[in-house]
């Protein structure tokens, strides 16, 4: 077990060592740990080491200077100048608040950036402000769309954080695959077959191979196969793609750029980096605050309180495993696994920052 | 065979009957022929009977005075005064888009409506301007949460239409449940048995019966079961059916009033009506229009020129099979069940509008 203020505290030094100015990395560390803090293993201090490697592959610009380089009063472009997508992000997201603010919603497409942890983690920025908050982005192509051999796109997730009164927040933050390739990790580790319908073989047959997306497989899109509606998640992951990165300029489908340093670049790039969209709705830009905010008290109390198939103790509402999670590890702290632990302790060693 | 414009035009005599202006009889003629126009026959034509008998259950206002409720630059509030939803809803995409003209973007809830037709009618409103366009709509309780063993959302369909250039426009317009009622009742009146994934019985467990829903079953969301990301649906539905009524102060969850006239209205409303949800983003509040549309075009090209799985002819971008079926049945008919024509027929007697 770690407290989540020594993998903070960690990674954040490692981030001023890449040359981040102290705030930009102490920001960077909060976004990258709060996905351990939730629950959602595979995007925290497990990919510290990766944004290692990109920065030494000079795929990431530790001194950023990031700006709105096209607006309207209610919608902006960000040019990230190639900055950790962990910093991009929150300064995108406050852009699209700021508009908010000033005339009820604001949106923000942003290029020329890379990974940007969780996308629940910005969506949530909005809550404080009484605002509804929306993240997006596209990500190296991994899922194949219905009837395609090809991957052409990524797990491109959707969040959307919504406030409550005395309820806790309602919290979205999904992939658009059917399963995330970090589910297949596990698979993988713990040599079990995957379910039919979160994978497709080179061929683009269905299969239970937990290794298929290695040998030239795909992930398939939520809904997993026609009769099952993958159409959908495949219209989803393409909204998703164009939000981020054809209104902003950023790489999208099959050029997105991957995050592993080992795996070049395309050659023939059709934008800047990988692509975030953000959005912010005030939520006195509808209804007063107070009457939204009872209406979504009611709203959760009923769905929480639905009676349940036989076998399940409740049913969720969105958010409610994360923050679980989040209550557990800030008191009880962060488990890690062996090969996490490997992993950091040999970048602490090649760099020099104490673990 | 019939003509979409002997099918639009019996429609608005009928609206006009009902006692609709012209204009308002024209445009909900209008929307709900674009159904059977483009191949989406449960929501067309097939319907007007049941519009006619909410009307006649004065459920439905004629006469309504629709008008902006609450509004900020970027958003709205429209309150629909209990008129059609296939008149309601082009009026509030209409402030979206005179919103975004002047600040980039515009989002609208509304309150206090019915059934609009297809989403992607009211999402494609914005492509001559340049504009994307979104629409959603709660309906009435027929989905199950994941875990839940009562029906506490609608189908709840997104549409979202972005412009292209020299390529036809990008249109999603999707339920986010696996698989929509319609789909059910082509099943039953074939007598075939329904995929797993698609409904679950009335204790909750998944069934191949394709007349549970109608004893005491539910449609299932999106994914099907938690292990194919059924959550991943049910939180789609969720944030439809926030965005369209708790932002605007409509029916939510199991409140909904159902669209047949034979069920009741619940007795404890939450809200007015049903709710809608609208969103108009100019591409050029991100990017000059040339550019953004010249790499749309680059995005759908590659897409659809992915090689495919054996035994599948292409990939398809959203919006094909509605586009290709709306230039065949404009150019050669619309095809109607035979149950369609007699319950056509039959209102043509009832009320004296010649078909």
């Amino acid at each position: 077990m770690h407290t989540h203020t020594q993998l903070q505290s960690f990674a954040k030094s490692v981030f001023i060592y890449m040359g981040c100015p102290e705030n930009e990395a102490d920001t960077a560390a909060d976004v990258l740990i709060s996905a351990d803090l939730c629950g959602i293993d595979s995007h925290g201090i497990a990919r510290l080491s990766g944004y290692h490697r990109l920065w030494k592959a000079k795929r990431i610009n530790a001194t950023p200077t990031i700006k709105v380089v096209h607006e309207t009063p209610s919608t902006a472009v960000v040019d990230g100048d190639l900055g950790l997508g962990l910093v991009v992000a929150p300064f995108a997201m406050q852009v699209a608040m700021e508009k908010a603010l000033k005339v009820g919603s604001g949106w923000v497409s942003v290029k020329n950036t890379n990974h940007f942890g969780i996308a629940g983690t910005h969506a949530k920025m909005g809550l404080k402000k009484d605002m509804i908050g929306i993240a997006m982005t596209n990500a190296s192509p991994l899922v194949a769309p219905t009837f395609s051999k090809e991957k052409l796109l990524g797990t491109n997730p959707i969040a959307v954080a919504i406030p409550a009164g005395e309820q806790p927040p309602f919290v979205v933050d999904m992939a658009t695959a059917t399963a995330a390739n970090g589910k297949l990790e596990i698979l993988q580790r713990t040599g079990k077959d995957s379910p039919i319908g979160w994978i497709q073989d080179k061929e683009g047959n269905p299969t239970t191979n937990a290794h298929a997306l290695k040998e030239g497989g795909a992930l398939l899109p939520l809904g997993g196969d026609r009769e099952h509606g993958s159409h959908k998640g495949y219209c989803l992951g393409a909204v998703v793609d164009i939000f981020s990165a054809v209104f902003s300029g950023a790489n999208y489908g099959p050029w997105v750029p991957p995050f592993v340093s080992f795996l070049p670049v395309v050659s023939d790039p059709v934008g800047e980096g990988i692509g975030h969209f953000f959005g912010a709705m005030r939520i006195d830009a509808f209804r007063p605050a107070e009457e939204f905010k009872s209406h979504m008290d009611n709203w959760i109390s009923r769905f929480r309180s639905a009676e349940t198939v036989e076998g399940q103790e409740r049913v969720l509402i969105p958010g409610d495993p994360e923050r679980e999670a989040e209550e557990d590890r800030r008191q009880n702290g962060i488990p890690l696994n062996d090969k996490v632990i490997q992993d950091i302790e040999e970048l602490s060693k090649k760099i020099g920052v104490l673990f």
